[in-house]
């Protein structure tokens, strides 16, 4: 068979199992898969470095979707290829616990590199995944062993290039230059809403040219493979920069639905895939067919693939020979184990500490822990300097400086986020993101699926309440604690003092398949005695208890990071009144919850008024206290003791606000736990 | 005085003021002040229209500051300008209460069009206002009478550009051809971690024409007067085309710290101060010193903008002669006002309507009310069919169709609020946008402005559990209704048939001063007997008690939207069983928290085992009930049936739930109220 026919029934072969899983689900996105389906076979065939044997193999080429809704397209790709995916579990597309769900999650499949559907996201993670690569072949590649050569291939869409995110994170891989990445753009001209004429119409090689990448385009995506071919072999001939092709496709190739964005969302229909199948010169009978030509060429592919890596691993057999130290990293950074002992670079502080800002002593412990832990690498969305997050003595990453572990991500926190997320895909990576808490919420859905993949991102959140004062209300976070601790599988620490950054910083680390959030003040805080990093790992504990040590405990304050020295100070004033007080630290809700009943029961005793301080919104405290102190409302701008003051939450305000709650509320509170379910 | 020596005066008195301001606050930002005052006192003394004896004058040019933290440089403006703002309020600047907060907040400063200081929300918002302007336009002017004409001004930084919201909304700008909106960007080549060359080196003209917009350049902004000029009066001239003038400029120009980071962010110090002043010829010694001839110009500046809108009132007199319709209609959409019998388009229905999908339902409801709701505009970010916003018999708004009413918006969430946000700020205008509920979170910046500054926008968000089914957890909102509700002065409202949704959308138009989101089901759901819009209006209402009339109640169910229905299964199966229970419909939390305690312990009553129920996470709602029915992880990719039940949202296993719930916690729930503080 010529090679042009052969690549033809390829093809079709890819385009049909694509539309035949969507019919059989009844459900899915057909019309990508019929129009990319060229670019994969090409790409798969010619120039991917795959080893279906161990889809985990270090030096694979990195494939991303962005696109996550054509998956249809990559779990035949992952089919065909060798990848622990069957017939069976093409056939079970989009059901219940199948390992092919309506858009690919790299948790759930083998051979999907990051979770992709909302939009934007791959080609973000995609600028991760080479910064990874460039940073970790600087680090570790050394002559005559090339360790790290991996290339990045992106699909996307025109719905990928309409996100912000992706113009945030195209903008800095112009900037950084990153060789080895390669944008395959999926030039339909259609949209959900129609022809792209209604909304997008700018020069995307022209804007992508003003970003520093180099642009290619392919006029015929859909028949062209030679094209296609030489495309792609220029790409990856290109130095210095990353690449953009435009691949003029049509959606739903070969269907009768082709060029219309009916084919985009929903099945063919039998009747048009029949007739789609008879057009391509298949049995309209047949579902999921593979022919025995294209079966058996894809089975070579694997086996090369596989090969491929056996080499690699041959050369890295005499790599650890010659550079045992640094094989050994190699092989504990990508195990995504830390060094045996890296909990003693944790700094420890006690009652004598100076007063500092939450954002300082986080300065001081990932700076400590920098020093052992290579895998940290990170920055700041242009907030270095009241971040505190550089590394001393550390170098920028940059074009001429890949070896260096810091980045200067500029006001680009969304594409920030994503890029930690691919960093942390890549592997041997562990990395830290900053900004203020406010402005997570520009980056929120990259959070999110960090939170949903298991990625190991440390988000370092400074000016973390109204206690930033001047700048006001825009930047103060009123409802930013919540919506982090709403969303599953997020660490959100808030620590209170040096001890709970320490600890913080701890339980993050451990926190090995999702993200962390470590919120930090912008004001000083007192070192507390009572305070603890084993005190944080178990999400709250009591920091003191104050007054009569044989009187009953008349109340319980249940407060976070800056308002647990406040609520200890007002303590100090009930006690000077005649009350019992305990004063809890609860850092972490979520690993509070994590705690058995016991345990929670002696840290918020039943039948004790308790009350939660956070200057923050109150939204959700009501599961762990009676009554909550905090905002109502939007913050304010001014000084912060003055915004404090303004929100009732000093000393002699917190002791008013309890006094007039317990007047009218004591009995309920003493006949009641916290929570029924608690 | 020489005309380059005038403006020299005015614009180092301009520079001068910002940097007392912030000196004087001890906190602040005055590097931009100083090296934009230039183009700020040319573009007022030569182009803007404004009126500070009426700052909401429907004409007026709209100026935004997208680089917000600059505000000491606005504030020095409208004071010199006439608007109510004494130089008292510029020496109270970041402080409490004051009318000069940390950053623009349009609520609390007269002449302030829209809140900024999260990067590249302004430009977004201008983008808004442009369209409304043309919009407007093309709804009100008439032949000899060009009611609405106003230029949108605004200036920008680089953390502006880098944001990815001002990249989607530049491209949407430059597709719909926005004419009479100039982007005047600070091109200083400094951002908060230095010099731009360490993460923003892109060709930012050769991005901006890619998107369709004209671009101009000016090489000295800071002493070039002429050129300024000259390139304001071209861009004016530009047809049919938005226009970006990138002005070279030096932050903090003038003192030692020019063109250095340090004079971003904090105040110059009284030395660097002093030997400013010196340099600009001033008197050291003294602060918020306006000279003579700059205070008498301004004030002609001031009282020629008030003669500029009297001409305007005397045209508008005339056009209400000849077009008194529309001339009241005119005065009625500005004043915020709905026309006088609006609910009477409100359909309603009743337990013999079909069984439809609420977005289904949102069509029909916003369809109604669009036709007596000029106002309405807006449209969806390329969600139009799955969404169901399109208006029936309405035109795309195009740059050929500006009285269009309906929005391709593209896939730019973001920049679709804020856009909303500028309509909404223009005045004439309720704008509606619309994407799945889980994509807020792409857009969540702007809507928490929209709360903050007060902007009427409706969220028409469907898609709204994990009853959209096989899209997977990547599409299904678990946190995002407790952090929208955990958001001050959001709406957030889930309505759980045709009467709620149309309950919705009126509350939702009654909420002047903020947004609201109406949250939308893809599945159909069954009309019920017991539902009214009246109860949606009180947040929560009871919708069936079922069981022995004089039976005490045993169980109350909270439940919203979809799981309304699947709550009344549940209790007819518990009432077969013996029991009785009341279903409470709860679709606003914030409404039902509003209503006298009486009210609310009506309808939730205390002693009674209260159990909530709501297919997205459960966080927040052990504020309204003993237990939660809901998610506490991530949704899963499957048929919406197999993904409830997997969840155990099933009216067996809600039975289930219950049962073993009042088996181990039956005696708590009868001790105690719902929540302490109800
Ligand atoms: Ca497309
Ligand atoms: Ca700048």
């Amino acid at each position: 068979m010529a090679a042009q026919d052969f690549d033809s029934l390829a093809t079709n072969t890819i385009r049909l199992l694509a539309a035949d899983m969507v019919q059989k689900a009844n459900s899915g996105h057909p019309g990508m898969p019929m129009g990319m389906a060229p670019a994969a076979h090409i790409l798969w065939s010619k120039f991917m470095n795959f080893s279906p044997a161990n889809p985990k193999w270090a030096n694979r080429d990195r494939f991303v979707l962005s696109n996550g809704h054509g998956c249809a397209l990559l779990y035949t790709m992952l089919h065909l290829c060798g990848y622990k995916l069957t017939m069976d579990d093409l056939k079970a597309f989009r059901q219940l616990h199948s390992k092919t769900p309506g858009h690919p999650e790299s948790h759930m499949t083998e051979g999907i590199e990051v979770t992709t559907g909302p939009l934007g996201q791959g080609v973000a993670n995609s600028v991760g995944l080479a910064v990874a690569r460039n940073h970790l072949a600087a680090h570790f590649n050394k002559p005559g062993f090339p360790l790290l050569t991996n290339k990045t291939y992106v699909f996307l869409g025109d719905g990928c290039l309409q996100e912000g995110i992706s113009a945030e994170a195209a903008s800095l891989a112009g900037h950084l230059g990153l060789e080895g990445l390669v944008w395959i753009y999926d030039d339909n001209h259609i949209t959900i809403d129609g022809d792209t004429a209604v909304s997008f119409t700018e020069d995307v090689p022209a804007r992508f040219r003003a970003y520093g990448w180099h642009t290619l385009e392919v006029k015929n995506g859909d028949e062209d493979f030679k094209s296609i071919e030489a495309a792609l072999a220029e790409a990856n001939a290109v130095a210095g920069k990353p690449v953009l092709i435009s691949l003029r496709t049509q959606i739903g190739y070969g269907s009768s639905k082709a060029g219309s964005a009916d084919s985009h969302g929903s099945p063919l229909g039998p009747a048009v895939l029949a007739a789609t199948k008879q057009r391509f010169g298949f049995d309209p009978e047949k579902s999921f067919f593979v022919p025995e030509e294209v079966g058996s060429f894809y089975s070579s592919l694997a086996a090369a693939g596989n090969a491929k890596e056996e080499k690699w691993n041959a050369m890295f057999q005499e790599y650890s020979a010659q550079y045992p130290e640094l094989a050994a990293e190699f092989r504990r950074r990508f195990s995504g184990e830390l060094p045996a002992d890296w909990k003693s670079l944790l700094p420890q502080y006690n009652a004598q500490s100076p007063a500092k800002a939450t954002r300082q002593l986080s300065h001081e412990v990932l700076n400590a822990l920098a020093v052992g832990l290579p895998e940290l690498m990170g920055g700041s969305a242009d907030l270095t300097h009241s971040n505190l997050t550089n590394l001393k003595g550390a170098k920028d990453f940059q074009a001429a400086s890949p070896e260096g572990r810091y980045i200067r991500f500029g006001v680009r926190e969304h594409a920030m986020a994503a890029m930690g997320n691919g960093m942390a895909a890549y592997g041997a990576l562990i990395p830290f993101t900053a900004t203020f808490l406010n402005f997570v919420s520009y980056c929120f859905p990259s959070v999110r699926l960090a939170a949903l993949s298991g990625h190991r991102q440390l988000f370092i959140m400074t000016h973390d309440s109204i206690g930033l004062g001047e700048d006001g209300p825009t930047h103060q976070p009123v409802e930013t604690c919540a919506m982090l601790r709403a969303t599953p599988n997020v660490l959100v620490l808030r620590p209170a003092d040096g001890n709970e950054v320490s600890g913080s910083y701890a339980v993050a680390l451990e926190h090995t398949h999702g993200p962390s959030v470590i919120c930090l003040s912008r004001q000083a805080l007192p070192s507390l005695a009572g305070s603890s990093a084993a005190g944080v790992a178990k999400g709250a504990y009591t920091v003191a208890e104050l007054g009569d040590e044989k009187a009953p405990l008349d109340l319980t304050f249940v407060a976070t990071g800056s308002e647990v020295s406040l609520a200890l100070k007002a303590a100090e004033k009930l006690v000077a009144a005649g009350k019992k007080v305990r004063v809890v630290s609860m850092p972490s809700q979520e690993l509070f919850d994590k705690q058995p009943v016991e345990y929670r029961r002696s840290v918020i005793p039943v039948g004790v008024p308790t009350i939660s301080v956070e200057a923050l919104g109150v939204f959700g405290w009501e599961k762990y206290s009676h009554y909550q102190l905090g905002l109502r409302s939007f913050g304010a701008s001014g000084p912060a003791p003055a915004v404090y003051d303004y929100f009732g939450l000093t000393p002699e305000k917190v002791v008013a606000s309890v006094a007039s709650f317990l007047d009218t509320h004591q009995a309920q509170c003493t006949a009641m736990n916290v929570a029924t379910t608690f």
